[in-house]
């Protein structure tokens, strides 16, 4: 309600949106960074003519679109919002993606609470859309003075919001949110100011209109007392109709570009992808990087982001080679997701790396693309102990654990050149959540360039018929497995060695073999034991398929600093623990 | 290199630290917020004669407490740093503790690395320093301009950071970071400000002193190319004696407040918490809301923070009870982490709460907590899609996954009033991360005001002799295993039913138990499929013990709004679902 004023001139009068083609490209985008005003958004899109009355009262129900806070089962919803501090980001995502790539004039306007200036993710925004001088970026500051619980840090002082934004580089204008003129006076400003991203402050009267609820405190998402008395207040039942006007339609050469992608759409399978002779010593993450590149070559569409540590990721030879397509996020990981979103929601296939352990910085919003259904490849390097020295900051031990729990996510954790080439090439393909675990440290290419790879596979290292047990590990501990597998034949103990380089979807089928051929398991990840490798194999088994016996292998206690080799032995993830598992699982001792 | 003139002097003149009593409630507080300067901090504990010259060539070296950044195996290191934009926020905590709580004069100098400032959660930090006046805190922002990959967005700027400060109410010195007097006269201005934070924001050279390295891209983490030479430049080997001036003692009526505590320590048990009437129908967040105040009136030292959702989570009853030791953080779940840490260094035992899924915005300074070996108690409330209507952004479906991979943590999840006080009581004896989820609705009284709950523990809700399942629930899924049990009852199934409450560390031996007895478990959760309680369940097998037959019910697609009961249904975790997983299991029917 107190944001009412400021939307209907919006859409009245500013707004260009083509609600019957939301696929428009040259449709602006609206967002509701605030996405408790659902009430709001929907009643625009009634008055829009997008959806009925009769779907409008649906609103929470089981089964409506229309849920609590919108999602993109609404074709006009670009993000899912309603975790605070989330909806701007991706604004400035989309804002940018206009400048930098779809070169076309559609402007973004997002609807920002006051409660929410406080989440740090709505600076970075501040800062990277006053410094790239978004000018097609409009955020709209709903200030109603009360947050859900009492007043805000700053009440209705506008000229607080004012001073810090002008100082981030922004135009600012402050306005009465409910004075209509001022209204329309500030979106013409908007649509006017060059060179910088624009700031409407508005200040609002929370509940207006109705007096049982007009700036009272403790009426957050509370219906209000008297339905009816409110009606009635706000002038009767009416059927508001606007007439929204579509954009012109414009071109853009990148998007011509990129729509040219079809015919190279098959092409990306690995056999364009650089190649590692078996022998070669190759970190994961250097073939990342020189994936990417490939990638990038082929597919005009892919884009890559990282959050300051291309150097270290690997990313730079994307950089290097495609300077276009790359986004330098400094460091600043959720702005660098919310960008990753923006770029997505306009049909770009963003990667978007960092260390693994500083994905952790953006998990909310890892966890609002699920719900966002987004299409965005997350890469995290230095995963684990095996990173050595720099100690357990950068030590990535719990993102398989976070992200196998975002939903529909796909983990990737290849232990080799040629197959992080072929699950690079496999997670562009991929739509939705996919994560690539790279590595540190350069590990030996086992695997031929032609070795096929692929979302939900795993690959059996070795096997005979006479396997007593399986050793299950991905990434660095393949090796650590191999080894331990040629130590146990020197015992007369023959070991099957599955690489489980997709951590989810599982491959349930090769492990429930395995099981049953085998009867014992070791699982070995370079992962706290909680949630990683050792219970995405679990998740193979139970709803009526027995689980073997197995011991689990993972990182137990946290570490300091040592050489990767030391790292290894200290944890209880090398070769020789494994060597000791098995003997101990095959000989049928507890062990804990 | 290029903080090491800030440092010189900060040491020799304005530290006020007694490095033989790091435990000296008037030291200062010296956190490198830029971790990965630890070579500099390592290097004034030297100078300091708090370490030695052979302990210091131990860097990185397995085995040391000198970690490639610093962690509180220290003494002198109040939390682990190296996620950039970490420090500074813990150490606006520990300036606001002594402003609020401590009452002492102590000061907080953080050295901040011009990189982190695009971090978000600096932001909020400026934003709380800045609001609450912390003129005992000092940021030294060591602008180099090259951060780990190329120049910063502002460079050497430093007009750009001040004119954002001084907007968000800091007082700035802008300096040169290599003119000692310049850097004396700041640092003498940082003890004189009064009523705002200061910024002493400085110009420095990166690799300074040595040529090789100075200024130059590219050299970021690597040891320069040749030391006898680096050294040479430095001016030789020396041996650098600093007399660190100790503070004035100084007395806090409330750490002698607290200090009685001692006696009323036993009294934390369960006998002097709130208590309920079996059937009674209560929610675990009110019941957690009541809890905290009583655990306020017993404990002084017990202190409680919220993300501006109290009156959601029920931390409010402790606001209105102790409003001195309530602390208000507003939408900026990351500060509230770092405020709440910053108690804890200075002895105070936090509570943060927010809705469940918002804790997630902070799991990286939680993953910190961790490495911090902090002391945190997390409440988390609206887990899961029993909050009905609001939608998934507002869902908590991965908390105990991300939550059970952070070293060391306690997951409790409550499913009646008794049981919740209980666990918070547990929790405030507890030291180290710990972590409540709560509901949003009510669910009935089960337990008794004397029943027992501990950390590690699990309740037998029923059992008998011919159990042929066993239902694993915890929180909102109890209820629902019951009835279950009721229904399979009728049908003639004896079904055991557990409680896991505790869902890590978890029951290990009751768990075992029910598996030798009833052969069959049956998990439910409302959560994800990944990483919860049934993955939890499994960790108490494998290693020797065969784990039972199981099939794990969880949240398999993505919900929107609808009633709670609606909700469960469809999720799959209600007693009908349960019922069903239960005979099929019994029967032996391969489900998945």
């Amino acid at each position: 309600m107190s944001a009412a004023d400021l939307m209907a001139v919006l859409l009245a009068e500013h707004l260009r949106y083509d609600f019957a083609n939301p696929a428009n490209p040259a449709n602006d985008h609206l967002i509701f960074s605030k996405g408790h005003a659902s009430p709001l958004l929907y009643s625009m899109y009634k008055a829009a003519g997008a959806i009925t009355d009769a779907e409008l009262l649906t609103f929470r129900a089981a089964g409506s679109r229309l849920e609590g806070h919108p999602t993109p089962r609404l074709p006009w919803v670009d993000v899912a919002t309603g975790s605070l501090g989330f909806g701007l980001p991706v604004g400035a995502g989309i804002a940018l993606t206009a400048k930098r790539l779809d070169h076309l004039p559609y402007r973004v306007w997002a609807l920002c609470g006051d409660s929410e200036l406080a989440e740090g993710s709505i600076w970075e925004a501040f800062e990277l859309a006053g410094y790239e001088g978004l000018d097609n970026l409009t955020a709209i500051l709903d200030v109603n003075r009360l947050g859900q619980r009492g007043e805000t840090r700053h009440g209705w002082d506008i000229d607080a919001y004012a001073r810090r934004l002008q100082a981030f580089g922004w135009h600012t204008v402050e306005i009465d949110g409910h004075d209509i003129e001022a209204i329309d006076a500030a979106f013409r400003q908007a649509r006017r100011t060059q060179g910088q991203p624009i700031a409407i402050i508005a200040r609002t009267v929370k509940g207006r209109g109705v007096k049982a609820v007009e700036n009272v405190d403790g009426a957050h998402g509370k219906p209000v007392p008297d339905a009816d008395e409110a009606i009635a207040e706000l002038g009767g039942i009416g059927d508001l109709a606007v007439q929204v006007m579509p954009p012109q339609s414009a071109s853009s050469p990148a998007l011509a570009a990129r729509a040219a992608r079809g015919s190279t759409d098959g092409r990306t399978g690995q056999m364009f992808m650089p190649s590692y002779e078996p022998g070669e010593s190759v970190a994961t993450r250097t073939a990342f990087g020189e994936a990417l590149v490939a990638l990038g070559d082929l597919r005009p569409d892919v884009v890559a982001l990282d959050g300051e540590v291309a150097d270290s990721t690997k990313a730079q030879a994307f950089a290097d080679k495609h300077p276009d397509r790359f986004f330098e996020c400094y460091i600043a990981e959720q702005q660098m997701i919310a960008t990753a979103l923006g770029l997505q929601t306009r049909g770009w296939v963003p990667f978007a790396s960092t260390f693994a352990a500083f994905l952790t910085r953006a998990y909310d919003f890892i966890r609002m693309a699920a719900i966002s259904r987004a299409n965005l490849k997350l890469v995290g390097s230095h995963a684990g102990v095996s990173i050595g020295q720099d100690g357990p900051s950068q030590m990535a031990l719990e993102d398989l654990a976070a992200l196998r729990a975002v939903h529909g996510s796909v983990l990737l954790y290849p232990c080799d050149a040629n197959q992080t080439s072929a699950l690079v090439a496999a997670m562009a393909e991929h739509e939705g959540i996919s994560y690539l675990r790279t590595s540190r440290g350069n590990t030996p290419v086992i695997y031929r360039p032609d070795d096929e790879f692929h979302v939900g596979g795993s690959r059996i290292v070795r096997a005979g018929a006479d396997d007593q047990v399986t050793i299950i590990g991905a990434g660095v501990t393949v090796h650590e497995a191999i080894k331990a597998a040629d130590a146990l034949a020197g015992q007369g103990i023959s070991a099957r060695v599955i690489d489980l380089y997709s951590i989810k979807p599982v491959d349930t089928g090769t492990l429930r073999l395995a099981a049953d051929q085998t009867g014992r398991f070791v699982t070995v990840e370079d992962h706290w034991p909680e949630g990683g490798l050792g219970d995405a194999v679990l998740a193979a088994f139970g709803n009526g398929h027995q689980a073997p016996a197995l011991t689990k292998l993972a990182v137990h206690t946290m570490p300091g600093s040592a050489h990767p080799d030391e790292q290894l032995r200290e944890a209880g993830i090398d070769a020789k623990a494994i060597e000791a598992a098995a003997t101990a699982l095959i000989a049928n001792v507890a062990v804990g």
